[in-house]
């Protein structure tokens, strides 16, 4: 067996976010549906994009913000994404490398830019989030590595990737070489629309190939057809080794075989944006399977991680999340 | 008589920010001049980019942060500065015009990209930026529209411009525009590096050209080769005929003619970065002239404005600053 070079090796799509505050009226105005992410072209980013209030650009992307979490917390990581050779693209490898992600997906060069993921949050905390996947449709299973794929503990895939076909055979290849060399396969589902597009192929992957399930409340109910939280959760604890499912302010159900934790949310003093908080969940949690340590543990870490995240602007930490996790979990 | 289209016509570097929090032992390893603005070329701009922390991108530029302040609190303003053709020159573009500037400069094609400012914002809230200037230096007098200046109450300049060629001679010629149309014109001296560079000129800006000055308390000791704040401050009062003079958490002291007054810092709960903080200075004092007020009610709404600032990181406001000076002021 090869050595582990990664704890957690991150595919998905690589976006940056253009973060603004807004109204409930702008969404209604611009017909958005409120908390999910939708997709849109080139057209209509430019017309959103016009429209919308002045904005600060930051990195994004779910698995991207998941890993950075993860290499924040002291962690080894490593992307897997496709950003054009711009502007954006450059902002994009620069805030992941920095923060000590090993990113060395090529840049694609002459066709989309690099996505942006225009977010609007309104002054319930709540972001709305319409994506140009942009330069994302040109990931495809020639980008994964099926040797660093084998040296990574854990690979973690987002949903989202099941929207362009490419990045979808990545998703498919990756998830391969890590069960052939006998990793762990780990899944966020990423959005209620998106497990809507994609549910039979979703169960296909949840029945029989993940072992690490992330997903809210929205999702698994999304998932498996249901309006019982519980029911949900009964069948993806048949379905998965692990399974965290996060439930908002009510904190968060972690799931494996006879194990149950039921987990409160940490408090936050005033919540800005969720923009971000299931990723940086997901990061606590993994570091805290990295570091050997037990489901309630992990889950303490994963929402240790979303409280900070949700408490300013934006999806990648500002505090130093270490100094963090070693206070709260002292 | 023209009538009047706009408050404030400000003329400026149209600069990106790239914002990230560091420790003082990075501005010692960077070699980098605290709390300064430092020109740097393309070349440097790469290495201390890839140096830096994880950031966050938002538009900037001394002159555009005024004018978007100004729009902010509902008054008539413009831009006149040099962007790229780019996705930086886009978000610029972008978020000036969202808070209702009239931005109407071509952007340049060919060349630099769009002006950048990597600001690295220590634990004291200080910021220390080093500026590639990119496009910036595109900027001419072709750009300035001496009917537009005719049609502006107040041109305001940063001393900033006189670091491009190009850019001073823009200067010169919406200042002989504003003169000649019997406007007020107002500069900002920008950082104490920068009068250095400029002293013989500026003196000679301050002593017959300029109605309006903004400076710090190091720049206008600078300006004037002095240790004493009370001696530059009774230069400057023979000078222009408003001198707003800037003293960080000590306040403000604005001079014309007889009228003095010391207006004391307003309280801000935690300082987080000083990035913007003259300029939204600047545009409460601008837009209380524009709204008719004594110089003392100017002065109060600057103080304001750079409160706000300060308590965020970034150079533009994130509160309704509208909303905040009703309450502020009443």
């Amino acid at each position: 067996m090869v050595e582990i070079r990664y704890d957690v090796l991150g595919i998905g799509n690589a976006i940056v976010d253009v973060l603004a505050t807004t109204e409930d009226s702008f969404l209604v105005e611009q017909d958005m549906a409120k908390g999910a992410m939708t997709l849109i072209d080139a057209e209509r980013a430019e017309q959103l994009y016009a429209a919308m209030a002045a904005g600060t650009e930051s990195s994004g992307g779910s698995a991207a913000n998941t890993v950075a979490g993860v290499a924040a917390l002291g962690r080894r990581a490593c992307f897997v994404g496709k950003v054009a050779d711009d502007q954006l693209g450059q902002v994009f490898a620069h805030d992941i490398r920095a923060v000590g992600v090993d990113f060395l997906s090529d840049p694609a060069t002459g066709g989309a830019p690099t996505a942006r993921c225009l977010i609007n949050v309104t002054p319930d905390a709540m972001r709305t989030m319409n994506t140009f996947l942009g330069a994302c449709v040109e990931l495809g299973p020639e980008d994964v590595d099926e040797d660093q794929i084998a040296a990574s503990a854990i690979t973690y895939l987002e949903g989202y990737l099941w929207d362009p076909p490419g990045a979808k055979e990545a998703f498919m290849k990756a998830m391969g070489a890590a069960r052939a060399a006998d990793r762990k396969v780990a899944l966020s589902l990423s959005d209620g629309f998106c497990v809507d597009r994609h549910r039979e192929e979703f169960l296909d992957l949840v029945e029989h190939h993940v072992d690490i399930l992330f997903a809210n409340e929205d999702e698994i109910k999304s998932l498996y057809e249901t309006d019982e939280f519980d029911t949900a959760m009964q069948a993806a604890r048949e379905h998965c080794e692990i399974a965290a499912l996060t439930r908002s302010e009510k904190g968060a159900v972690i799931v494996s075989g006879d194990e149950v934790h039921v987990i409160d949310a940490e408090p936050v003093a005033r919540v800005v944006d969720t923009t971000g908080a299931g990723d940086i969940y997901a990061a606590g949690f993994l570091t805290g399977l990295a570091e050997g340590r037990g489901l309630r543990d992990c889950g303490h870490m994963a929402g240790i991680g979303a409280a900070e995240v949700i408490s300013h602007m934006g999806a990648r930490p500002e505090a130093d999340l270490k100094a963090l996790m070693k206070e709260k979990l002292s």
